[in-house]
């Protein structure tokens, strides 16, 4: 079977790899699609070649067919289509007791901190499989990572029907939290500056949009919210100005999620989080209901998730793959083709 | 009746003003004390004339005795011990509609944006009153208002009998916030550099201490609970070192409550939110359910608010009384007496 194994510098080589048999509680899966998500970008630019190691087969966004079951697994069958939950924790931290597995005290992410999906045949433990059902394809499917993660934003933000939300950024993970929050009834407004962002939003999602460059957000949501403020506010966008406009768009008691990943430590108006009592949520990765939801959201027809497939290459062409998402903010989501149908 | 008047730069003038006549739906009680607080003591050093524009009587820490009624108030007779919860919401507006009265879009704070109740006579709208049990006098009662604060602090952090809290600062607040987690059930840590704050925790509280300043809070905190960190913290010490240590000892999913009024905004460390999926409350103020459970906790001898008070001054001698606080760090609440017992 292929491998793709990252070497270092935006290059990957194609090797002749050796599935793995799967040990107890684990399967072999034939990998269907991996999608390429922001974190394997960030690798691809070498800036986590430190906790990677290369050369290192990278991927975590995966659907696949069951092709093998090791010793006691039970509840799958060879043949299977499922999704992969690419989190492995230890089972004995204080935090996995308190039945939080996903922020385990020492959590190893699956295609980082392991081996991941870039191959031909990807073994994992059974316990993080989900099934997909039939009308669920293997492309789908590889969208259902990334759409847990923001089924896990919007769990953490308590959201209700009709209340208004406002998600500052319009990358793929920002517009996945749009629609998960307009699939709950939400009225939702995409902050992005990038025009084809915006169109996609509309156009795809039917959500309002705003451009907070020519805008000004703050007085843009008094009026959109006749004065109240918005009840949500998802940080999506890493950026120093989102971080200002949280506080101040945010209503007495709302509720900020903080979705993207600040690794300096900016500065924040906690006089605000006082006046109006206002909530910060941390949010990281997804528990297994926020899996199932997302299955659910696709099975049913309420999430479309096609229109965020903006490429699919063969794993052979995964720097191809790469190289077009590099600086593209109009690509939501590539995927790459790793055998199974 | 005589009424102190706060006429700027950390002076008082006893003048004699006229005891108001309730109007409909308020009452006129006679004051018994008056506590001051720090927010009085912001006053008093004039850093907030603006807002208080003096001449202006001030105080709202307060107890007194239902002297005369206005049309149309019912539940009350004269003659009935109780204090006032000196909020004055429009009732109208999107957040009071919600239910979310104290921090309506429209607050005034009575003794800050109306007339306090530093003299012999104050009247007030029915709506603020909370009756006194017969078992609590009203130098107790006096206590109720900041022990609301700590109450509403401790709600808003959904705070479990044998969880464990951390209280960065050991000021009045910090120990009731302290006092209030202790009758819950929790296991309270005060971090507090003054060494006569600390004794206090220990001594009248039974709680544990710890100096940030020759110890290392983070470390300390990581062995006091087996690694799993904090499961509540409480801000409000008001210093930027707080700010760093509270996502350093909190642990996951642990919950950091900003009692402390932080005027510029602080770098924070953000990606300590996601990493350990913490959430940042801000509290204002207090509910009604607040003074209810204040004046429980009193009465059912949960919390013995005596050893608060250190100091019991006749309301000509006022200026002694805030002198007597300024810069004073083991003082922990100063009494006016302004008449009724
Ligand atoms: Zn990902
Ligand atoms: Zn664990
Ligand atoms: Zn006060
Ligand atoms: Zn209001």
């Amino acid at each position: 079977m292929l491998a793709a194994q990252y070497i270092g510098n935006k290059n990957f080589n194609i090797v002749e790899g050796q599935a793995l048999k799967p040990g107890a509680g684990e399967v072999r899966l034939n990998v269907g699609y991996v999608g390429i998500c922001g974190t394997d970008m960030h690798i691809y630019h070498g800036v986590m070649d430190q906790r990677v190691n290369p050369p290192a087969t990278i991927g975590h966004e995966i659907s696949g067919v069951v092709a093998e079951l090791g010793d006691g697994v039970t509840g799958f069958s060879i043949g299977d289509k499922v999704v992969v939950r690419p989190l492995d924790w230890c089972g004995e931290c204080p935090t996995c007791n308190a039945g939080y597995t996903h922020i385990c005290q020492n959590l190893k992410f699956m295609g980082i901190d392991s081996p991941g999906a870039f191959q031909n045949s990807w073994t994992v433990k059974s316990r993080t499989l989900h099934k997909l059902p039939a009308n669920v394809d293997l492309q789908q499917g590889a969208l259902i990572e990334p759409l847990s993660v923001a089924c896990h934003d919007i769990r953490r933000s308590r959201l209700q029907a009709g209340e208004k939300v406002v998600v500052l950024g319009g990358g793929p993970i920002g517009q996945l939290v749009a629609a998960v929050a307009k699939s709950v009834g939400a009225e939702v407004l995409v902050s992005e500056p990038n025009e084809s962002r915006r169109a996609f939003a509309t156009e795809k999602l039917g959500v309002s949009v705003v451009n907070p460059i020519d805008t000004d957000l703050a007085k843009f949501v008094d009026e959109w919210t006749e004065t109240k403020g918005a009840d949500v506010v998802f940080e999506v966008s890493g950026v120093k100005p989102a971080i200002d406009a949280m506080t101040q768009i945010a209503g007495r008691r709302g509720r900020i999620v903080m979705v993207a990943i600040h690794a300096q430590a900016p500065e924040i108006d906690l006089f605000q989080f006082f006046w109006k009592e206002l909530e910060l949520l941390g949010a990281r990765v997804y528990e297994a209901a926020d899996f199932d939801w997302a299955v659910e959201l696709i099975s049913s027809g309420k999430i479309d998730v096609r229109p965020f497939i903006s490429s699919v290459n063969e794993l052979k062409d995964i720097g191809k793959a790469f190289a077009g998402m590099d600086n593209n903010p109009t690509g939501m989501k590539a995927l790459v083709s790793c055998g199974a149908e």
